[in-house]
């Protein structure tokens, strides 16, 4: 099957720590790689993660705080140093064109490739990027800034041809393409020979979404609705509920009530609170509302 | 006595690589931190070397390449977060404030202290800070941008009194103030008694060197003549001399010859290119040269 993987190379909130980055994650789709959020020191954790520079497709940036961007300018600088020469472009909230730009001018003057920023709305919810493999689709967030979360929605691939079928019904080759997408077959003597004979389906079609930075916010479950995984930020514990509407966060409590809500699959927590040595407790909390939650953590790489 | 020790944060070159971060040290004057240099990830190996945020005083940037600098902003962004309220200089070749300010705006306008900006003339030797502890002086460097290294020269301290000999001769308070910082006493009967006699010398100013980036040049040479410890960068290997004179850097060798001629009593290397995985190599054409060489590492404290 065709890799489908989240890597966490990031997970922690705006003070950072020795026990985690800020934020930033990979999401490799057929080879692609989609960079979502880009705090400082992202970079050097692509490296450790292994992950090859020269696949990285395009960034989506969730909202202009500095845990989610502060690493862009050396990401790019780097990709300049390695010799890219495709085109990149980032996708973020309005305001990052006019704080980046100059950075790029002067430090990046050098770089063989053009660094586009296209701006989206976090207002609505709307298809901001769509190739043959996957369209992502904002998710309007609910934080002290503008911000939106990501919807990553692979496309259905082709049905598989049962050789021997096509084969046995002498179906020409002209005609294959056709019934890959779903057509029946029809004989010169006009006998209609069904799809579902011809072929097998292919594997479903996988789903990601990334929700950070936001208060706990329903409006969201509609869009993210049966899931394969949910990211969703848990910055607090329960006992910090006041704290976590007062910055616009949510706790994992809050996170699990809407993975329950929108029947998710799986639910990954992350934007952990510097004040916690030991993230157990969120999961603990958030496994009561939605068991099948695990922690995010900088190296963890989940595959759906 | 009182501090003087060198914390190495990171000592790696352009293209990060696991084994090195960029450049970024800190010198501990006295309990006062200076900066120098700040590349991307900084505040995080600035808080593994269990340094004190508060005790921050100021930033030397030696030049604009982004291994040298990305790290400010998150720096600036985390002094705010913990609740700095002094204001803090960043002292730093021009052009600095047409990039950093935009982002100290947009992303800082919370914090509670003021960034001051300060340019030097990296063409020119020059005192750019000085307080009762320490001078700082630019040392104009030879790389493809502006570009100034920097020496901080320890004051020297004022002569320990010897309690026993004050006392024997009777010698008031108001005298002492004087006599500390040299001067002899003249007892009512007009008898000198000799400043040798009543104080012990102080411990010996330390000095301290930082030459980064910098192609060899024996201009600098006067400037830095004797000092305690020189940390030199030593980007390439003795084969890879056309390298490092083209990209306007310096083979290992070459940094010992400074050292050699300016008869410093250390040298300490650093700026590594990620093309070497064991700096050893560099360690052994550096001490052929120079024998009191040490390699910079992450983590290192080199007390003086």
């Amino acid at each position: 099957m065709e890799k489908f993987e989240l890597d966490i190379l990031g997970c922690g909130s705006a003070t950072p720590t020795t026990l985690h980055n800020p934020s930033s994650q990979v999401l490799n789709i057929r080879d692609k790689l989609f960079m979502i959020d880009c705090g400082e020191g992202t970079q050097l954790q692509f490296r450790r993660s292994k992950l090859r520079f020269g696949r990285l497709n395009s960034i989506f940036i969730s909202h202009l705080h500095g845990d989610h961007c502060f690493g862009l300018i050396g990401l790019i600088s780097t990709l300049g140093l390695l010799g890219r020469t495709g085109d990149i472009t980032i996708y973020s909230v309005a305001g990052l064109e006019e704080i980046l730009r100059p950075e790029i001018d002067f430090f990046c003057k050098d770089n063989p490739f053009q660094v586009k920023i296209e701006t989206f709305d976090p207002k609505k919810s709307e298809v901001i990027y769509d190739d043959r493999s996957v369209s992502v689709t904002t998710i309007p967030l609910k934080h002290r800034v503008p911000c939106a979360g990501f919807l990553f929605r692979e496309k259905q691939k082709e049905a598989h041809l049962i050789p021997e079928m096509i084969k046995f019904h002498n179906i020409p080759i002209r005609d294959l393409a056709n019934i890959k997408k779903g057509a029946d077959f029809i004989t010169e003597e006009g006998k209609v020979i069904p799809n579902s004979h011809l072929t097998t389906p292919s594997e479903p079609a996988r789903s990601y979404v990334y929700c950070s930075d936001t208060a706990y916010n329903e409006k969201i479950v509609p869009i993210i609705e049966g899931v394969d995984l949910l990211y969703h930020e848990a910055t607090f514990v329960d006992e910090d509920a006041a704290r976590a509407k007062a910055t616009g966060h949510s706790t994992a409590s809050q996170a699990a009530q809407i993975a329950k809500l929108a029947n998710v699959k799986k639910m990954m927590i992350g934007h952990f609170s510097a004040r916690y040595p030991d993230n157990q407790i969120l999961l603990d909390e958030a496994r009561k509302v939605f068991p099948n939650t695990i922690l995010a953590n900088e190296g963890l790489r989940e595959k759906l």
